[in-house]
């Protein structure tokens, strides 16, 4: 196996110790996935590589719950290394910084490298371009890679987005952009085309025949916390839908790929996101609803009341600010597969439930109720339950034991969290291994980029024409009112705890 | 509600005191669901009352595990009664159980009457003759009703179960005639018309462009114990597969009812069994084959060895028998839904496993295996467990967990069984309250019988053609060899115990 630097640009920062390290050390020290990886986080202040892996592995323990034995941190600790460079302002560095990855890989015999750009979007050009001018990417011989991952947000819009794009691919190959949406690293993201794809049954079910809508919700119980300032100026609609939901939609929605490679599955993806019906002043009336937390109680574990605060109090947030921090949107897939069937999309802060759930609801008994004795059965739904809890569901009705044609509905589920085997990789390990082995598949390409801000600069347009009456739903509850279908699933369904 | 008493031919017999008495034990006294009915048992030897209420105490414990507290005892005691009556040989007598059942009701306002037949069916014709000329049965006001039921086996060919039926209709209404097929009281029967039709997913699938083959099976644990001589007589082809797998075959496969009344049913599974294509010596041949267990060794739960008799060391059973206590077939039901898929029928005495199972085994993926990723999948099943366990499940398939596109069969679990709440009726309680409820769809209809008997006899008749090779696999295994397609489910599996 190849060896391979992750140069982590943001390498003190919140991802890199919550996120990145942690999945550094699964991947390496605990799976052995990966052979002769160092990891080498790059960050403005200065500090020894000692001083940096005393830091790291407090963090570990304190912001990623991942407190290592002596004999774990033995594995790890060697692996990482810190270089100190302003990469905004010291264009000289760079070359200290190629030197100092040289060295390490004559060392080491490491030959690939991982650039890793955890850092704010503001800062994603001028790195590349420093990069770029070093020479320090672009070499490829497939021995020898520079890849790109570049974080979220990637751009803020349209206009902005594109600019960005032009600007990297200016500088990059296409095949060297690994634009990170961590929720295509989540294990059951994957399964949804293997269960789409792997099996006889579902693939004659899945249109618009047999299928009557699909909710696709993603709520937190968190507010904006700590990410305020950068909060305030996306929204719920820019940080959650423009990637994580739209992706999940484009998953659940797209034909079948020709073959299970990045370009085949991601050109059927941007078609799904081509085909989104754009939302007009009349239709966002009705089908487009955005709400902002005011304050609220909740209980906590311990039975006490809490005082959440309003949005507009959070830290570093416009006291008048009219972001939205809940978006409800019932949207269209306009193509022969899904005519006729609303896809309904959800996200929320400061909701009562942590929650990714995928709905596909099946459509009623055909056209009537033929036996009345059975009364009123609900529609069967398949449902994915992408976090916290893993795994899928059949909800159908079955006679109630002991009556005569009562009707209940059961679950037949299948529970990933409650196998005995399961350790499901976090998105994030399985980001930096699939961009280690140039599987582009789980990062998005640009058209899908390009489409999805299309739709969500049309939103936006129609926003910006009336001042939202905010805020319009308590901290903790279930957001504002919206017309989502309230076939409610039980969600506290488990087979196991 | 009206009352009503059971009066019970063979009221000393096996089938009353393992059977009939706990089954109205749980319905009047423990569910509730029947007021003012009485058990009125008759047998051969003389007996007061307080004896046969003493000595069936014992054999509730001893033969039905059932341990009455002296508080459920008072409440079951003063509703059994017993009338001793040479039923076969005392014509005369019959005039005196009939003054008996008349002062029970007078005493209590008892006007409905259950006459179960629970005796050998030599004696079908004979006591009916008699209810008959005593005037006791055909009275039918809806408050006074006076229904038969007629225990298996009904015939022993399609020739004598003819004429058993030409007797009783000559006798008795056809709608009086309640012909007992007890896997048809089962809660996971009933529930198979409820998913079938109370869910819009799987009539889409239910047909031969999905369904790749069903197999049937019924196996037993246990030889045929006390039974030799009966069951050396019948073989299993008449004991299990005319009526149990056949009623079975015909829920899976028949067309929707019209509505779910006993005569919309009955008349959809008799087209199942009119369609089954009968076997002629050459599909005989390939698809049908018939086994007898030899001697055989297992290992009980203690881990010791215990040797298993040969069927002909088997009591009471002929030394030269030829009965056969295995069978498999391959069969059709030559309609449009069904063309060209293959319903397994497998039952055995003295097999490895109990377990009643219907698999519906779907199509692979469309003729060919579209993702080489993928590996080679499982087709996906819809299995229902009869007994003893309850549920029903679905075999699919879904991503390893850390892998790329490995595939693994992930089940998703309906357990009945599981439930907290669990507390399905025995067949024989179902049965005798929906007599009582005039629900005949729990009852075999003449012409399902029939075409079943013709069915049989057609096998029968090939059979006698040759002497089959027995003993041919041993007690305790998995049968003798047959063609049975291999795609092994998982019956172990289970998601709680």
């Amino acid at each position: 196996m190849k060896a391979c630097t992750l140069v982590i640009f943001g390498g003190t920062g919140d991802l890199t110790k919550r996120k990145l390290i942690p999945a550094v050390y699964h991947l390496v020290c605990d799976r052995k996935q990966l052979q002769n990886f160092r990891v080498l986080a790059v960050g403005r202040r200065p500090k020894t590589d000692d001083l940096f892996r005393s830091e790291i592995r407090e963090d570990l323990k304190n912001d990623a719950g991942l407190q290592l034995t002596d004999k774990q941190w033995a594995d790890l600790s060697p692996l990482l290394f810190y270089e100190t460079l302003d990469f905004a302002a010291d264009t000289d560095g760079y070359v200290r910084l190629e030197d100092r990855i040289c060295h390490m890989e004559r060392d080491e015999d490491i030959n690939a490298r991982l650039y890793y750009l955890a850092v704010g979007p503001e800062h994603f050009t001028g790195i590349v371009q420093n990069l770029s001018d070093k020479g320090m990417v672009g070499r490829d011989n497939g021995e020898c890679f520079r890849r790109v991952l570049v974080e979220k947000p990637f751009g803020t819009s349209l206009q902005d987005a594109t600019a960005l794009n032009r600007h990297l691919v200016s500088l990059l190959d296409e095949k060297d952009i690994f634009r990170v949406d961590h929720y295509l690293g989540k294990e059951m993201l994957q399964n949804i085309l293997a269960v789409r794809f792997g099996n006889a049954v579902f693939e004659p079910l899945w249109n618009h025949r047999h299928i009557d809508h699909v909710k696709i919700i993603s709520n937190e119980i968190l507010g904006v916390g700590g990410r305020g300032g950068y909060f305030d100026h996306a929204g719920v609609l820019k940080d959650m839908v423009q990637n994580h939901l739209l992706q999940m939609l484009a998953l659940i929605a797209m034909e079948p790929p020709v073959q299970l490679d990045p370009e085949s599955i991601r050109n059927e993806k941007v078609k799904v996101l081509q085909a989104l019906r754009p939302f007009t002043s009349a239709s966002a009336k009705t089908d487009l609803i955005r709400g902002q937390y005011g304050k609220g109680d909740i209980m906590n574990a311990e039975g006490d009341v809490q005082h959440l605060a309003a949005y507009r109090s959070e830290d570093r947030v416009d006291p008048q600010s009219v972001t939205e921090t809940f978006i409800f949107l019932k949207t269209w897939v306009d193509n022969l597969r899904w005519g006729g069937v609303p896809f309904y999309l959800v996200s929320g802060k400061r909701m009562r439930r942590k929650e990714t759930t995928i709905v596909i609801q099946f459509k009623p008994l055909s056209g009537m109720q033929p036996y009345p004795e059975f009364g009123n059965t609900a529609a069967n739904r398949l449902v994915f339950n992408i976090q916290p809890r893993e795994g899928f569901h059949f909800a159908v009705n079955g006679k109630s034991p002991e009556t005569d044609w009562a009707m209940e509905e059961v679950i037949m589920e299948y529970c990933q969290s409650c196998r005995i085997d399961n350790n499901s990789p976090e998105a994030y390990e399985r980001l930096i291994l699939e961009a280690y082995r140039n599987n582009a598949s789980l990062f998005a390409r640009w058209d899908e980029l390009y489409h999805s801000w299309r739709f969500i600069d049309g939103i936006h347009q129609i926003w910006q024409t009336e001042t939202p009456k905010f805020p319009n739903y308590a901290a903790g509850g279930d957001g504002p009112e919206t017309p989502l279908p309230d076939d409610v699933w039980n969600e506290d369904y488990r087979s196991c705890d």
